[in-house]
């Protein structure tokens, strides 16, 4: 297989926007193209990544209108959608068409636009991404897959709300370095903690908002790399994915596809969870940043919610994770939210983090988690 | 690049269904497996289409649905979404995953289900795959659009509406040899003729029908293959995407989109169209058939319309263009399409096509287009 890099980055500030995800997306893209220092005709395919436009835009098919929008009309284009791990994925697959050879130059992102529905109908659509035969019908909205989760951390390892509370406090800290972040201002615990429960354990403060907003990433093959700025090499990326279903899964204090995408990863990296300097990893509830930084091999099973206690994962910490202040801070346009990750990773790892710039960092990890924990993606990158 | 095989297909009947399009999707790929030959573990990866599920269904994230109710729900999983076109684009890069030697068996397919919702709502949420801004508001549905394109081809070049009903009525009579089709009934030139205009030129009988149903394909690299029966090579498989938006469009009766696509499919397959022997190509209307034989290089533009009228893509003909029956008398479950043109051109290359097979082919073509003429996947096939 080719080897495959990221030369190009662009994010929108998170937010509310009154553009389309398609418009989003185009203007991220721009940023990316720029960023790579390639002409936009270099860009051999286009994959993006949308979730609910057809339920908040009417709007499906949105690859070529992105292309159009984007002044690239003929460009090859197609539609990913892997609930919140979308652009991740299509970011996996954009590697793929490089690494087989069928494309030297590729532009990968998404977007998503959220902020223009009323917040029942947003919590409702995407609810759509849980199992509509069974959970739907019976309430089961993602603040209550994680709300079960989060229990079941609890009674196994005696995780504490106020840990997860210190999850929220770190991630809206880091969130205040990054211009391009929905919230930036600082919280304390006790404001966590005071929040009202959306869906007990979890309260408000330990949920990410709806966001709008768009990434975009150039990848390109090895030969073409060299020939620009600041290549980030993809050292691995691999899929996992779990039942559907809820009352299927055997222990609802672990994340097994986190863990099986991450094994997939590190051993096509050749690299292992003491080797990474920086983390962008899938904090939609303060729970799911505890049971990630377990699962991901960074600290022992039941010992995420003390990570986050100590500090650990704090800038400045043993593994800063979330720099960019993560989903809680950050925001989470869900069609966009791997691709941002990705994005952060490569300013990290350029050195180009500015304030929130991880010192040295030389290997970077994003996972991107998809629905009830069924889809999650795993990526490692590394510099020169 | 690694060369590709389908080494087994399967599809479900098309018509009404009471079951969803991640439970069809399901029964398509149990067939697909079996007809492999493999056992069910030994897929490594599943590409899955779909276009409405979200609007009809209420389900969206349905990759992960889909392989659990398969029996397979560690498998990694993405939902491709590429209007009408979907899950030929899914198969494409499918072909990429294998070629780029990330895997060797995939599974890739799509569903549709659509007529559990009222007409009116079906032909607004296809309406989603056109442009949101502009096209809808305007009430451009998509029999308006090839209406558009049919007025072009008729003023350029006098295109009649009786050389379209013989598409038609050519289709309906391939379909009655497949049991699997919608519609198993021959018709008449002069029930095309008499029925009802849905949009002027178009009438009743030039429109493919709503339709549920699901078709899955088993590829597999080249090692695998040869240990399976009957590989059918992938011989090329190009992308192709043109504006957006219809105004846009320079000449409304050509689809460059198609031009494109079969440019570079043949072009990486080393053939040209007098290789081609059986073809399965998007007669979403039959206006698109005409435009499509003439785009795809086997007639010259403006005589797709005579060849229809000569007999020339009928079954015994010169080039047999839709022996399964077409998306118009077949049936056209939006997102399964792509991958049951290809499990048609497997079964006519495998000799297993029956009553409605075409003598020795051994070089097939599928095209598959996505929208307002934005989207054009085609593949070639051949045998050993």
């Amino acid at each position: 297989m080719r080897r495959v890099a990221v030369i190009g980055a662009g994010v929108t500030k998170f937010g509310k926007h009154d553009r389309t995800s398609a418009e989003l997306f185009a203007a991220a893209a721009a940023d990316a193209i720029t960023d790579a220092g390639i002409a936009p005709s270099a860009v051999q395919a286009l994959y993006f990544g949308n979730v609910t436009g057809g339920e908040t835009e009417r709007q499906l098919h949105m690859g070529p209108l992105a292309a159009t929008l984007l002044g690239l009309p003929t460009v090859p284009t197609t539609r990913f959608e892997n609930a919140c791990a979308t652009s991740h994925a299509a970011f996996r697959h954009a590697v793929m068409e490089i690494a087989s050879g069928v494309s030297d130059v590729v532009l990968v992102g998404g977007a998503e636009r959220v902020l223009n529905v009323p917040t029942e109908s947003a919590t409702e659509f995407f609810a759509y991404c849980s199992d509509a035969s069974i959970e739907q019908p019976a309430g089961l909205t993602f603040p209550g897959v994680f709300a079960l989760i989060a229990r079941a951390h609890m009674d196994k390892y005696g995780t504490t709300e106020e840990q997860m509370a210190h999850v929220a406090v770190k991630n809206h800290r880091h969130g205040v370095l990054n211009p391009k972040a929905q919230f930036q201002k600082e919280i304390s615990l006790e404001t966590v903690l005071k929040s009202a429960y959306v869906a007990d354990p979890l309260k408000l403060f330990d949920c990410c908002p709806f966001t709008d907003g768009g990434a975009a990433l150039v990848l390109a093959s090895e030969d073409v790399a060299r020939r620009h700025r600041r290549p980030i090499w993809v050292l691995g990326t691999h899929a996992a994915t779990d039942t559907m279903f809820v009352h299927e899964k055997r222990d609802l204090s672990r994340v097994t596809a986190t863990e099986r995408a991450a094994q997939g990863a590190y051993r096509q990296a050749g690299k292992t969870p003491t080797d990474v300097d920086v983390v962008e990893l899938h904090d939609c509830f303060t729970i799911a940043e505890i049971v990630a930084t377990e699962g991901l091999g960074f600290f022992e099973p039941g010992t995420g919610g003390l990570a986050a206690e100590k500090g650990w994962t704090s800038l400045g910490g043993k593994l800063p994770v979330n720099p960019s202040g993560g989903l809680k801070a950050k925001g989470h346009p869900i069609g966009a939210t791997g691709a941002a990750q990705i994005a952060e990773i490569v300013t990290q790892l350029r050195g180009e983090a500015g304030p929130r710039q991880v010192d040295g960092a030389r290997t970077g990890l994003t996972h991107t988690l998809g629905g009830n924990t069924a889809t999650v993606l795993v990526s490692l990158f590394g510099r020169d």
